[in-house]
């Protein structure tokens, strides 16, 4: 089991308050839940600022599945990183669109290499690159 | 077949320049695809600004599987929402931390709701919304 | 004199070493500083989503002040919505570069649509909307 | 005077449909100083990512005046950094809040360091950094 810490936190009465009420807003089952939720998000961005820190990411590619060359180039470049690609999942938006969403983990500046090849490939319409993290230093 | 239009740019050249070097160092094969890729990104973010417009989002949570009554609060989330959630992935990135990505579909503030409900939930150490498009409007 | 509040947190210790070590690195005094600062920067997101909630931004513009009428457009721009903008600062760059920052107070959506007229304006090479505060419910 | 280029970008005619309905939403008189205006952008967040580029920046602070040796570790801090700050801009919001608001000239990581350094100063309730340009590079 992990060991848990506890900490006092002073804060104005008004900004409790403004506090309290966005995390009712939002659903925050308690505070500390909250607060950590807070410290976790900036430390993950911490990590990404790391080049050589072990990251996990998601890529997300809209495209057209008609264009012509567009599935093998994109399936030509997933297999030249496949040790940093995860896995990949597949969705058909509508007739023309499709989602490619792919979980990827590596050093952050790999990470942001491949997305950048992704994302430039002529017929994707928009990409991007979710930063996010292995969990394993966030308790 | 889609219908191409062409239109000029000028542009000062030592801005150009700067403009090619950075495009030949991401990896684009055409001036014209970069500047199609900024405004297609420019014109997703101004679908996510409008409350009623349909997009297209992807979730992504981390969080330690084991943790008692966290799955089940996940799946129960998930179900309330099932017209909106298209798919979902799971990914075991160690022995304690998931992955789950989740593609979601609707207007833009139910999906800002879903994402802040699952990612509030006691027990997810990260989560993201990463905002992107059906792809409809965007050729 | 404000009236303070002081809750528990509780965290695991790891979470919390690696927290601790961010804060040292930063320069932070104290975690209750840390904490009250992540929170504070979550209302601000939050105020700014509120289209109707009063705001304080800073725009800053960077343009040639050389290139004909661009000096005339943005000060007719400016003095268009002299409610909104509470002072202007000007430096020059270079021989050539200028940066103005504008401070704004007004709605939300109102010093959005300021920003984007001055920055969409031709000459102007780069424009940014900072969003900050009234300061009034922080605390 | 500066030398101009022209290229043509091809698009499909639904996305520069699209494109020029944002357009004449912004107030752009034409498509080519909205495109100009989406490199530039691009290529100042370029130019923060380089650790050693020169950069201008705007770090805006909002504090309580009244908060006892407040405003004498702000000074402190920014005689310190004499070298990178080139000008300070203050407004007073109400009774209690001040805005300060500092243009900044330097290496990229020096600049962001100072504003950490500021941010996260006891009593300041929100403070950013506003990443802007020199302007040299982009025209």
């Amino acid at each position: 089991m992990r060991k848990t810490a506890r900490f006092g936190v002073s804060m104005e009465q008004d900004l409790l308050q403004s506090f309290d009420k966005l995390l009712k807003k939002i659903g925050y089952s308690s505070r500390s839940e909250a607060v950590r939720d807070l410290v976790r998000k900036r430390l993950v961005k911490e990590e990404w600022e790391d080049t050589y820190k072990e990251v996990v990411g998601v890529i997300t590619l809209v495209y057209d599945h008609e264009l012509r060359e567009l599935t093998e180039s994109l399936t030509s470049i997933q297999h030249h990183f496949y040790k940093q690609i995860i896995s990949t999942a597949h969705i058909h938006l509508d007739k023309h669109n499709c989602l490619e969403v792919l979980i990827v983990k590596g050093k952050s500046a790999k990470i942001k290499n491949i997305a950048e090849k992704l994302i430039s490939t002529r017929g994707v319409k928009h990409g991007r690159l979710t930063t996010t993290t292995t969990g394993k230093k966030l308790a």
